[in-house]
């Protein structure tokens, strides 16, 4: 049996992508610190960018030594990162690194910095909940649509108990698997859940473009991420599919507790401006609203907000005196404008809000942080 | 809003990776053709290799003209392929390519040569199954365990239909998502049974590992890839929880036509060893049993098949009288003698099977194809 021998060391081969890795990339190191290192040795020049620096610096050189390129960092924070190479110009992933994300069409390297937030987006051994990519057939989108719904470790334990939902919205050039990879939802939910953080909740997970059928290979054809939609995110149509159908489709699946008082919403950017346009225009659907990196939406390409009559929609909010309003947004968020006028406008009319303010920009750091602040305070 | 047209532009960037790509790598050309392309100016060699070469042929030159790398196929049928370019020696994924699929450790572009079979691998317009991922516990491996269960298009819409279940198992250096991401199942069944061509049917597929907890990023650490367990394979483990836990974990949280008629098991390589360890041990579980590129083990690394055992247990077989026992496996495949054996001695003591030889060797493209022409037996 020679050749089933020959045929397991290929096996073992194509797994470990190299024989005997002698180097290791990304490698945690002692202090906070991480080296990257890629064997390249007829490149004239490698380069690595990573979701640490800021959004428009441009890539870093590395350092060659013996055919092998390497870069360290120290002092990183705990949290989720994303890098790639560029070799010669060309990005790369990192080649020893198994773990890689799409971000939209491209697709990066990852790994999470131990530590206290890091960790929270790591699996581990504690309960797991359920995680069902499920169809839905909409009649206002004209299509049918994918959505991710979690479900949580006690849910088919307990076939009469009834849970809270959080309706949860992504960006721009992400899809209802943003949420899930780079949230990432599923670890935070489980760990949460798991140190009696977070209530059990299900978490729905839905697409937010109006013409895509789904995140990309898991649909029809159309569901290509280069397919812009720029012009329609904020037609309505999105927002109409969700309270229409979308919520109804979830209570008639799943064991909901189906009242204001168990409902959330939360998005970012895009998705923000659409918890906006549906908590806004339904008041009686949502207890907790949570509006990530958006505020007043003023391009005309996408929407000018309609000032008296986001004023009117304001004012019928505040009668219902929703228990939970957030606004979060980072420094240096382009659109930190925008959330200032938007709490201006909430001042001057008087809705009660929270407000978070923290480091960075308009990044999944900022939104993985926010939900997993978030997550503990829904439905308490 | 300057600062938001210009953040949109940034996202609108980021989305579709080049601002307007001149190029388009993989290009579908008539007559079964492929293009493949690559900006390079600075590399001296640019190669590709993919799965329509032979397992151990070497990359492939592409042609420099102009700054892009190319290369082209012609008359390739029509099949899910995976490839990637080499510069200088470095394997990168083909950065004009959204869609990519992790094998093991490594990442590979993907594409589909349309026609009759790739078209069975597409996501189509037609009524979708749920996929589900979801963890048991295993008493019998010491940790838990995470599965994928399809469930068929009506399964929520009819909600006291009952579905017979396939049991779908994986190959060495695979998990629980490898018949999701190569399979790939959800856009088979969905496929086969929208055309009339399938029963709506359950699919489990497990991870197959005994010591792993998932596939890697879903589970706690120790699913990396790159821990070997080939000593543990065939231990007997993962056989004994899929009867003793698996199977009981399905038909309690599923509506499961629970008998011997509604029951299959079929899987390839490591998984058609364990699909033989499992039917012979178990004649009364599945009237539906196959084994795919596996036949007679023979390796002392693994396992050496008891020869004494092995005909008790099919003398035992035959007596149940399964209604569809099949073999298959591709006519270079390095198991190929292994299968002859077992035929051999399936001939000899008389269990009745199907036989099925293909072209090519231990590959997806066989599995794939194998798991398109089963599933509308399964269950007839």
């Amino acid at each position: 049996m020679y050749a089933f021998v020959l045929g397991l060391c290929l096996v073992q081969f194509a797994v470990s992508g190299q024989p005997k890795p002698k180097i290791q990339s990304p490698e945690i190191l002692p202090k906070h610190g991480v080296r990257f290192q890629l064997k390249a040795p007829l490149a004239h020049s490698v380069k690595i960018k990573g979701s640490w620096m800021k959004e428009n610096a441009p890539a870093v050189e590395m350092i060659k030594q013996d055919s092998i390129w390497s870069y360290q960092l120290s002092d990183l924070p705990s949290d989720f990162y994303r890098y790639n190479f560029y070799v010669d110009g060309i990005e790369i992933l990192d080649p020893l690194n198994t773990y890689v994300e799409r971000a939209g069409s491209r697709h990066e390297s990852i790994f999470i910095a131990p530590g206290k937030q890091g960790d929270l987006y790591v699996p581990q051994d504690v309960p797991h909940g359920t995680l069902s990519a499920m169809w839905y057939s909409s009649g206002i989108l004209g299509h049918a649509r994918r959505l991710n719904i979690y479900t949580p470790p006690s849910y088919f334990e307990n076939p009469n108990r009834k849970y809270p939902v959080l309706y949860l919205l992504h960006g721009a050039g992400g899809d209802e698997n943003a949420w899930i990879s780079r949230g990432p939802v599923v670890p935070i939910l489980d760990n949460l859940i798991a140190a009696g953080r977070a209530k059990e909740m299900i978490v729905v997970v839905t697409n937010g473009y109006p013409k895509k059928w789904s995140a990309p290979n898991a649909g029809p054809a159309n569901s290509d991420p280069s397919i812009s939609e720029t012009a329609s995110m904020a037609n309505g149509k999105f927002e109409s599919s969700l309270v229409q159908e979308v919520i109804p489709f979830v209570e008639k699946r799943f064991r909901v507790l189906a009242d204001r008082k168990h409902r959330a919403i939360a998005g970012f950017s895009m998705g923000g401006l659409q918890t906006q346009h549906i908590s806004n225009a339904h008041p009686e659907l949502f207890d907790y609203i949570a509006v990530m990196s958006m505020g007043l939406m003023n391009d005309p390409r996408i929407e000018v907000t309609d000032e008296a009559r986001h004023r009117q929609q304001i004012s019928a909010l505040i009668k219902t005196a929703p228990k939970f309003y957030w606004i979060g947004t980072g420094k240096e968020d382009f659109l930190f404008d925008s959330i200032v006028k938007l709490r201006q406008r909430y001042d001057e009319l008087g809705l009660k809000y929270e407000y978070r303010e923290t480091e960075g920009g308009h990044t999944w750091s900022n939104w993985s942080l926010y939900l997993s602040e978030l997550a503990p305070r829904f439905f308490q």
